[in-house]
């Protein structure tokens, strides 16, 4: 039986579309324990009068929360939240990974000092997917924002988890790699993009791409773009706040008057569209590099986004990842 | 009776777009002239046969060319070449402005090197506009790639300068600015911004919003957005690109079959929406901080970009918007 711990509190919309999304995926994953971490009252009540197999499912009682207001230092604060006794759980190898909706900062900061990174890296990434033009293809983003500076050899090694995790999770043999740049030229980018440019390009164990510029981080030309976190944060969010707007002022546009009814035709064709380029298909981000399978699903998660990063974190718990990486990366 | 000089040479789709988009903008324009900078035969091709008032256009024949692969030391080298030629006409003030669609590193390194900025300014900043999901609004994001990093001083300026630009040219009395940062809170990001943002916050000719993240540059939140030149130049191509990849997979996805029959009913809709986020109708971008009026058309100018770019060129000479900005920043 796998084993997940779930953070429950710190989200936006609070327990409900948790506790429901997990009842939701266990149906379907006989093989699964979750163990939800929070405030047992709350989750109890969302619990009652619903049918689940109680082999599968435990609450793990805690007494504080991580909110989103709170800084890094909190983690060491509050001993008893749910984000930190879930992290915990992973470093005592009581569950094989955990996930949360809760503050990224505090998620990062907690799971680096917690977990700790393992030999050979520096600074974890943080790698969220990336919907593409291309039927199935996803491109993984990283560093997206766990840093806000990183040196060459970091992005190399952004390069390797990324590859070794494409290899062991989805199956890819050779993931292929892009560096985020302003220009796709090879001289292109300040001294650290052409010093990671040299480092790619000497490394055997990965198959490298060259330079992408961000217009390309749509079209899926590579599996993998590695950047600072600084970049990868902007560039991220830059696709996520348009893909909304987009879709928004489509939907808008379309409802005016008479339109609503040709619009009816293409209900299929915006839903599978707006499927692709939903962020809450593509919900969850792994930080990569520390000592755990831990994921970070979206702060507004709803159940949709819960079930893809349920699904996303126990992909990489059934392929072994973090230990993987730790064998292949020495 | 003013004067903008057109670089129509080093473009991808050469001289035809260019100088077609000419007669139609001097047709509706008549205190225009244009001075077409470049290969004369073929410029003269273009127009043969072709009706416009002979008053309103000149061609100024030149041997050489600045191609897309040049280095920005070509300037220096290809005296005679199209845009070094057109800078140099607005240099000895022979024209009120020049615009061209060529290389966008020689473009700025030429402007900078022959034009020098004025007293003031240490650099120049590029500065595009961007479709938004508030009608008629748009908004600047400077800078966009003149610079790979930027001073909090360079980002002071940046934003003192799109202010003094949208009051002249826009007449919009008191433009809100927003800093591009990795949240929104006021101690995000790093060292660069902490302080870029204490100045913003104190200077009274700017009205300032505070942090703004890359999600809400398509929200209309803000009139202007300030950056170091690398994140902006990421930023910029990352929505562009996610724009250009949705509307296309909506395209495609709505022209399947049976669906292209429904789709008929919802065109406006989709020219809306498509002409709103479409780049073409925001092609111009000015290079902000030198002696000089000088625009920016997309590589890819078609007409309908040379159009726009047309436009905004004559809007910013005809509001004397470098003038005002010399005398509004000593």
């Amino acid at each position: 039986m796998y084993k997940i711990a779930f953070d429950v509190m710190g989200a936006d919309h609070g327990v409900a579309p948790a506790v429901s999304a997990s009842l939701k995926f266990l149906k379907d994953h006989k093989d699964l324990h979750l163990v939800l971490v929070g405030d047992a009252e709350k989750i109890q009540q969302e619990l009652n009068g619903k049918k689940y197999n109680h082999d599968q499912l435990s609450i793990h009682a805690t007494t504080e929360e991580i909110t989103m207001h709170d800084g890094i230092l909190d983690v060491r604060r509050k001993k008893d939240s749910s984000m930190v006794v879930a992290l915990d759980l992973v470093k005592e190898k009581a569950v094989d990974a955990m996930m949360t909706g809760g503050n990224s900062a505090a998620f990062i900061a907690g799971s680096h000092l917690m977990l700790k990174e393992f030999d050979g890296i520096l600074r974890p990434g943080f790698m969220p997917t990336i919907p593409t033009i291309v039927n199935n293809k996803t491109t993984l983003l990283l560093d997206a924002g766990a840093n806000s500076d990183n040196s060459p050899e970091d992005l190399l090694n952004f390069a390797k988890l990324a590859t070794i995790y494409l290899k062991t999770v989805k199956g890819i043999e050779k993931p292929l790699v892009g560096l985020l740049n302003i220009g796709t030229e090879d001289h292109k980018g300040t001294e650290i993009e052409k010093e990671t440019h040299r480092l790619l390009q000497s490394e055997k164990s990965i198959n490298f791409y060259g330079n992408i510029e961000s217009r390309d981080m749509t079209t899926g030309l590579v599996d993998v773009i590695v950047t600072d976190g600084w970049s990868g944060n902007i560039a991220l969010k830059s696709i996520e706040g348009m893909a909304k707007n987009l879709l928004t002022e489509i939907k808008a546009s379309i409802t005016k008057g008479l339109r609503k009814f040709a619009a009816l035709g293409l209900k299929k064709a915006f839903r599978e569209v707006g499927a692709k380029f939903d962020y809450k298909n593509h919900a969850g981000a792994i930080l990569i590099g520390v000592n755990g399978i831990v994921f970070k699903s979206h702060g507004s998660s709803d159940e949709k986004c819960y079930l893809a990063t349920l699904r996303m974190t126990f992909d990489a718990v059934k392929a072994d990842v973090v230990n993987k990486m730790k064998e292949m990366i020495k």
